[in-house]
């Protein structure tokens, strides 16, 4: 079973610093299947359901284009997460792993990712499959997948620079 | 020449909602080449320089077991950033596209994510290649890459959830 918010043996929490060096804004929120962390998947499937991300306003405009993309990367703010364990146990077995080399919804700033498929857009609503996170998760950042975007912008410097 | 913090022509600015719906917290400082916007690579190349990101306390312990993954997907907060454009011209010729169907830096929450090949680890310090942003860039998160992250936590009624 997954976590609710419970701490389990071996794990390790510690106390964390005000969250308070940048701040979020909410610009959109997330339509899934999933009303409860025991139901929903540990991650998302290209074939999975479809599911609804709605784009707040003054946002909207800031889609035009995106149909372009059949791939988007999707980040969301997981706000029913704990975000002080360093060790988790994903197994419940006493067994840690650093929260760090797990893709776990507790994290100290819990983002979640995931690249979705674009189904359809329909006007300030996209239609995706591919999301893991429950009903009423908020949106925080939607970019085209990184192997289907070409940068616009001219050449920089950086570009070409290699080290062996 | 890549954006300083101008708005250029037909690019399309909003008064965005106070940033105050999450907090988060700086967990670490990325190292890089790159002192100015007008030097940084658009984005990052895996035989690209090779970058520090050192871990602040008290999140080192959560490191463990990261020196497993390859490649880690790496979260950062692109501090210099304005975050009230909704319709962008990277090319500065007139044309703009939205800004969610840009990766631009210039973002309502302007969150970075790379694919970084991981070189090293020293301790608290992370050797990687493959980004692309400036020198004092907070750190926000670190994940397996999710290519090569298996969840270990029991299977989910969702996992097997699928939709024609």
């Amino acid at each position: 079973m997954v976590r609710e918010n419970e701490i389990r043996r071996n794990e390790v929490a510690v106390t964390p610093p005000a969250p308070t060096d940048a701040g979020l804004v909410y610009i959109g929120r997330i339509e899934t299947p999933w009303t409860s962390k025991l139901l929903a998947p540990r991650q998302g499937r290209p074939d999975g359901p479809i599911c609804r991300i709605e784009i707040f306003e003054p946002w909207t405009p800031a889609l035009d284009g995106i149909e372009r993309f059949e791939r988007l990367e999707v980040l969301y703010w997981l706000h029913l997460s704990r975000r002080d364990l360093v060790r988790q146990s994903p197994a419940n077995d006493g067994s840690t792993h650093g929260t760090f080399a797990l893709r776990s919804p507790v994290r100290p700033n819990p983002i979640g990712t995931s690249i979705a498929t674009l189904v359809a857009r329909e006007g300030s609503t996209l239609l995706v499959r591919g999301l893991d996170c429950l009903d009423g998760t908020p949106l925080i950042d939607l970019k085209p997948d990184r192997s289907l975007f070409k940068p616009i912008a001219p050449e920089q410097p950086g570009d070409l620079e290699t080290q062996a």
